[in-house]
């Protein structure tokens, strides 16, 4: 059975680096199948292109195989990776493209400062390697673009059923970026930041269904100096201003047939304060 | 033989949500053939989704399965909806996204009011499901993303040979959208409105060429307040403003080496009105 | 084994005319792997489209198709070829789109004057076929979308195995567009153009590696008024203004974290000046 490997990259759509990198797999497998995530991360943008995966990638089958490179650092010391989890396995640089992978297979500490990337150990249900044998890399290396010439074709060579282990060696810790995590204020509010921002405008944030407790209160979200009060569940409930848990599980604010972000004039990083039905606000 | 499935949205290129429809696809189906059609569709907009729908799908092999993903009703009492015609499977939410489908399949009578809603008896050709059973979706189902939850495996199940009555109970009418057609007028002139603009600055309008009656007269075209005066077959013919039956049958107004769009100013919905060649125009 | 057919057009993202010749192909071809290179090439930008095509097309395995739509003669005087080269097989307009590759194939002599278009006798490597006879094609024909009605269907009948002759005559000579090349000064510098920006805002010259003759010196580039002295091999070396010779074998202008055509207010086409190191600059 052929594999799904997954493409995600900041090449954008008016170059032929993707197309590259797909001639390359299909030269080294020709049954592989080929499912573009995202192109249009912006340029160097890992948090972004992180979290775009971390939203697609549990819905595909078992066993697909995920390139991702977004990668600035191209030739320099920053090591090419493989990571295996227990359902996927993910070929790209060693950089925090995978924060959100790593950090919803085991959760770590709360983290000191958003943002900064740490070499963070993995637990025992994931394996990591780095690719370091050129044997499967084509060769020349182009020092500018190892998308096309080393995780191309170890992708290509994964989705064949060649096991990691035999790219390289195996490593117990890989790159993080310190993801935004709601914070808990004294008066009983949550602070959490928009994560990111959809097509339609809605603000994505970083406050997860699980993070709010179970209640029947109101809650009420403040974001750009806006109230927002109670939760819907669908965007076609409520005019105006909306808050819900979105399709990813994470606190959206939308605006009823229009863009929140436009509206707001909001941006990735902004603040977003709920207070819980139990508390006061004012 | 495995089918072919082809998507249709407003998510954009810039998110997971197509992928993440098309990992739940081929999760279901591994065998299946994904075709995109556009996902730039502006959001909401359900007329420009069905009428770039309308100029693809004839174009696809007998059987295919046509996902359709505009959807600012996802979650409020809209029916989901697979539409069986002779050739082909759409599945999609009943939202008026289908309507070009129904009018080419059996033309209904002249609308009233053009954009309104309407809900409209289907013809004998046509059979349409109401997806109401719940075994082919996932669970459990996001109230904000049927695309993936819902529309996705029904479509993959399409695919692999699932009658479409399996899906839900047998329903006789759909909501369409009352399409835009050219009037006749007193003095003999037609108007119709400029349904889409393409990507050259093209302005394709609802007059179509079974809508003018053969002749051997100069047809004369006014749009934006200019005049164009006799048709041409090629972009490449004349100099200025030109117009033509288009590769889907209607008449477009283009400029040579230039969008018309750009010079007329022009926008979805203008009018534009043409001169029967046995008519005086003035 | 199903063959590859790739896909380069400027038809955009907005319209279905990039999934109508999917389709037809589909129709024809069910087990083609379908490929696309790049769809937003500016409107009837030829010269973009063959540069963007000759990056990529040496990727792909063994046979690939290449279906190259950018034609904006379309129903006109111009003839639709095919061009076989020892590795692929291209589907075009005879418009110059295939000037690379015929360039890389056999290098012509020097041109007289960049971007005009010229009939070019092609060497004993090179099989090219004048797409002719109507069999093949859809009918009727739409005099504006040959994409669909000729390239499409003939792209799908080449990759089950029809053999390109059978398509129409041999014929020995192709319409190619004198491309830049990198001019010899009298003081020994070296003059090029800016042939494509990427969507990193790289500027791609079209100095290529073998034009720089091998030196233990520091190469000194001069391009909107700046002064870039010595090369580097990754994005990721040095700050500010960069020059190294990128993935595709030709000299880039590229800012660290940051767009070179933005900071320099480049264009395609605007002048490189490299100075060898043996020579003096002033």
């Amino acid at each position: 059975m052929s594999a799904v490997v997954t493409l995600t990259t900041d090449f954008g759509l008016s170059d032929a680096y993707v197309a590259a990198m797909k001639g390359v797999i299909l030269g080294i497998d020709p049954g592989v199948r080929l499912v573009d995530i995202c192109h249009t991360v912006k340029p160097r943008n890992i948090a972004q292109a992180a979290f775009v995966l971390s939203t697609a990638y549990r819905f595909f089958p078992e066993g697909t195989i995920h390139l991702v490179v977004v990668d600035p650092g191209v030739g320099s010391e920053r090591r090419s990776v493989i990571l295996k989890t227990s359902s996927a396995c993910f070929v790209a640089p060693d950089n925090g493209i995978l924060s959100y992978i790593i950090e919803q297979s085991s959760p770590g500490p709360d983290p000191a400062e958003t943002g900064s990337l740490t070499e963070r150990q993995l637990g025992p249900e994931l394996e990591a390697i780095a690719i370091t044998r050129p044997q499967f890399w084509r060769s020349p290396v182009s020092p500018t673009f190892h998308g096309r010439d080393i995780f191309a074709p170890v992708a290509a060579h994964l989705s064949l059923g060649q096991p990691p282990c035999d790219f390289g060696e195996s490593i117990t810790s890989l790159k993080t970026l310190t993801l935004s995590r709601p914070r808990r204020k004294p008066d009983d509010s949550m602070v959490g930041n928009i994560l990111h921002i959809d097509a339609f405008g809605n603000l994505i944030t970083s406050i997860r269904c699980q993070d709010v407790p179970p209640t029947t209160g109101t809650l009420v979200t403040e974001v750009g100096g806006r109230i927002i009060s109670g939760l819907v569940n669908t965007y076609a409930e409520g005019e105006g201003l909306l808050t819900l848990f979105g399709s990813s599980g994470y606190l959206e604010v939308s605006l009823r047939d229009g863009s929140a972000r436009d509206f707001l004039g909001a941006d990735v990083g902004d603040e977003v304060r709920i207070n819980l039905p139990e508390t006061k606000y004012d």
